[in-house]
């Protein structure tokens, strides 16, 4: 293979650029021609398309978001959409292509693969919920912003003894919750994987305060409910603290990436060019044990499939993500109430 | 005079630590005991009050809130708990007091004052909209804060194409908006001391896509109205962008000092221990043209008194604060729309 | 066991104090008492030791180096000094210790579990050269801080079209240079578990600059040479480039840990505590493929021991740390010259 | 005047971006065309020049350096460079040129005006030296690098009980070493412009540790000597702490610019495009007091100029910069020892 292309898709993470970078650094090192497509499969559709030379990507690697942007296109999932990409790729003699992005993005992938031309899919979402890897380009980079910032609530709540219900993003994931919580001491931490019971909350919060506690910090997951709801429940649930709601938004999404996301967006992005190297595509890459894996993205579970087809055409996810539920326990273990 | 004490009170803003600092050190350097009040005035009518030695200030200058706690204490409005405060101090043997905090807290410091215990205040907020300074302790970081999140969400908003209607406290002062804003390059600006024509904002937006402009970020002072609010308006007023509002929040308020906020922080603390050393109370401390400057709270405007009493006893504020317009001009002439 | 004690030991690293608060927590949390020992063993011989309560640790996850401070003390490798340290142990009732800190630290923890005092060791340095871990605690924030540092160096090296030598810190290992150096997109990554060819290193400068690179950094592990001695050695090989050396220092080795250092911390320790709940002793605590891992620290290579002891008395390191290497052809796929 | 340029010169400083987008934003603002000229006056003489349109400067503000590149180039100090520059500024039709650098560039400034090119110089440096100006372009964020470098120091010099003698830039300016060294609560500050006496830099830092001080960090300017040569003549003038030095190097020259340097700059920015658009030159932009303000570079003391030309053809600096002593003496009242 001569020639690739790389896009960006779904919901943007930092570390998208890095990845980005060593695409093209690294095709460029195995003498291919490479192409960035703006916009995602928008762009692709559109024909939005440029070549890159090495210098193109000087100086990307620290910024956030995805200079390539992104787009959200639904109509990809039809076979027009898709023949219409094809077409174009056609245009610029691309045969393969390495897709950035979530789920969504993978299945596009996939039918870009059956379709003859082989794509590789990359995790790029901070939320961490994507099968096949141990961690997602982004996730270091959004527990660290939203660490930062419980940092920062956790000054002003101590001084004014107060008890704050924050809401970091996550999808239906808890990941987030769970590492930055840990990592900023909160004392609570909610999560769409767990159970919790109101009652239970407001009487930790209760209890702190009784120890000698000068503040109460919750970092709740965005799965669960937002941060007035659960405040509110509070609130109902007879909490008599000083209690504030608040939301990061989408602060997490942004900045410069960690250098941990840097590192495995760069060794993930370079791995994806050897695949299609080799002519290999229909296959998500990712970090397992510390170790580059890739893994179909669509087949039998026995094959390692990310995805199989039920007889009635719907998707199985073969081994949904899970939040370390061990985390949770660990939170608790090491706070005081 | 040989024993002052210090206290916070109002809002916490970061850079109250480096000045209760200054306050122990410099009294210390000045041969004075020195003694902490915890939450603010209701600390002091409480009596918890303890005596600082050299070393319990050490590995605090970085720390963002007040390691003394704030409290919101109407009460020492009225003379029952100015007297109860009293009563604490001379249990102590302290004989002026250092107050850091808002306009509020210097109507207690002037309380103080007129009882015979000289009291000085400090300006300290976020908000930079206290008469007598040009600069507010924690106005720099808050600025500082503000713009790192604007510098993430632009990311995002770049990588998406997206507006984004992004909410900063300041009470109903634009400096926080206004200073971000110009720093983290936003395209538009909404501040209280302005009017604005929501169809010119919306009409910005649409010009600034035309012209090729990847994002539109719009900062809006909080004493406007809410992000939602807003973007509501603009929905209404015909805005046809992929719109998002969001609001930064409590996270603006807490954090490690700037460098800046450290250092006039440390000035003005311990400027305020030089005069209750020569026995001078009802004073307010602030920067004013690179020096320090004292004003007396409550007086003539003649006398440069910040605060004067109308004939019905109302407050009259001499030179109300106003945030600078011409960074207005200057944050339009610098953006393409 | 219930009494127990904590002291970190060896150069600090940022996340040890996430890591004694966690064994703080968690022995709170299972009914135990907690000690805290001063200064690493001297302190322990000195009999420096104080009892923890559940709210001494609130505020140090986020601070860097070790409240309870570090020391080297070379005598507690004689019989004479274990056994003071083991009386002042006894004064306090303390049945076992956990040790945070680098292999010497972990000697130490042998030789008091074999004198009946269970200890448990956590990897505690910067440099990532600890066996029995994919991790140690403060590696993360290092290879952040260097990052930063070297995002900033770019800059400068850019803006005057400047190659610099970057000497970064890890001991006899290329870690640090090396995650760092692609993280920062370094030109060239010099560690000591690679050779070189100065003539390589400087046509690659030559080469670059001719390719329209507008600068070239290359970071030097500080295993291999200081960073002015490489320079000097690039000038006789023929560097006619504008040529800067430099060190980064101390600096690497402090800050505030990363929230994934705070998290390996809190987990770690947490976990030593289990280990010394249940009586276990001579272990090392560590991160293998993403789960807690406990190694012998003496015994046999089949044991799965960290060391053996050889015939002649000396000691064996069974699987020394090795840096990664595919993470040197990364980088330089990854750079263009 | 409808076309103009803009260039850097002399050392990089953060904040020279945010000039350079100000210069040709508020160019564009007033219907003027702006060019970009790379290298400084090296560049100009050689032609490398090129046109801004208004996008071309999107996402630069919070980039540290500069992306025009800067040079030193003596040879526009004859008046054959000055005509070979001139002469590619006519090839493009520029009128005016606005120049971002310290006192040397100024000189290239008043020379183009001579000859009929108005220019006008913006004081980018860290190190706060330039005449005209209470604040350069850069500083703030220099010190805010330094003061995070001090921070991280202070928490290893901590954890090992240590001294660290730690060298700052700032030429033979004492500015950023007073700034940061207040900011990081260091123990004591040597700048250029105070003597010192070694033998109560060693007392004190003896009496420090006597009093319970944990650690001693002293900030060196530059312009003093070295740390190491510092730290050599503690030693030799009888310290006996655990010594070590220490330079934070080319690191506080670079970095995203702070909010407040990114303000300043754009302020000074979008005022010198004003004065050029009125057809003045030879004047040198500044803040002071608050108030933007200009200064004729050369001139008599009397017209308020920064430099004068003596009888003997020699340059007169008629208002030297003076780091502020008074934070030398707040600096000490605030540290015990």
């Amino acid at each position: 293979m001569k020639r690739i292309a790389v896009l960006t898709s779904g919901g943007d993470a930092p570390g998208m650029n890095a990845a980005i970078r060593a695409v093209v650094r690294k095709a460029i090192a195995e003498d291919m021609e490479v192409f960035g497509i703006n916009r995602g499969y928008a762009g692709m559709v559109e024909g939005d398309i440029f070549q890159f030379d090495s210098q193109a990507v000087s100086n990307v690697i620290n910024r956030g978001g995805t200079f390539l942007q992104s787009a959200r296109y639904p109509e990809f999932a039809t076979l027009e959409g898709q023949l219409k990409g094809i077409e174009q790729l056609k245009k610029h003699g691309i045969e393969g292509v390495v897709v950035v992005g979530g789920d969504g993005s993978y299945h596009g992938a996939m039918r870009l693969t059956e379709h003859g031309f082989p794509a590789v899919g990359l995790p790029g979402t901070i939320d961490n919920d994507i099968v096949g890897t141990d961690y997602t380009i982004g996730f270091d980079t959004a527990v660290t912003t939203a660490t930062e910032a419980l940092d920062k609530l956790r000054d002003t709540a101590y001084s004014h003894g107060r008890t704050f219900v924050v809401e970091v993003m996550g999808r239906n994931a808890g990941d987030i919750a769970l590492w930055s919580g840990i990592a900023a001491g909160a004392d609570q931490i909610i999560v769409p994987e767990e159970d919790y019971d109101i009652k239970d909350v407001v009487a930790k919060v209760k209890s702190g305060y009784e120890k000698g506690k000068k503040r109460h910090i919750i970092v709740l997951a965005e799965g669960v409910m937002s941060a007035q709801e659960f405040a509110a429940k509070m609130k109902e649930a007879g909490d008599t603290s000083d209690l504030r709601a608040t939301s990061l938004g989408h602060v997490v999404r942004g900045g410069a990436p960690t250098a941990r996301d840097r590192v495995l967006a760069s060794w993930m992005g370079a791995h994806a060019v050897e695949l299609l190297k080799e002519g290999r595509g229909g296959l998500a890459v990712g970090i397992h044990n510390e170790e580059l894996v890739e893994s179909p993205i669509l087949g039998t579970a026995e094959e390692g499939a990310l995805f199989s087809l039920a007889e009635d055409g719907k998707i199985i996810v073969n081994n949904p993500h899970k939040a370390r539920l061990d985390f949770a326990d660990l939170a608790r273990d090491l706070t005081t109430y």
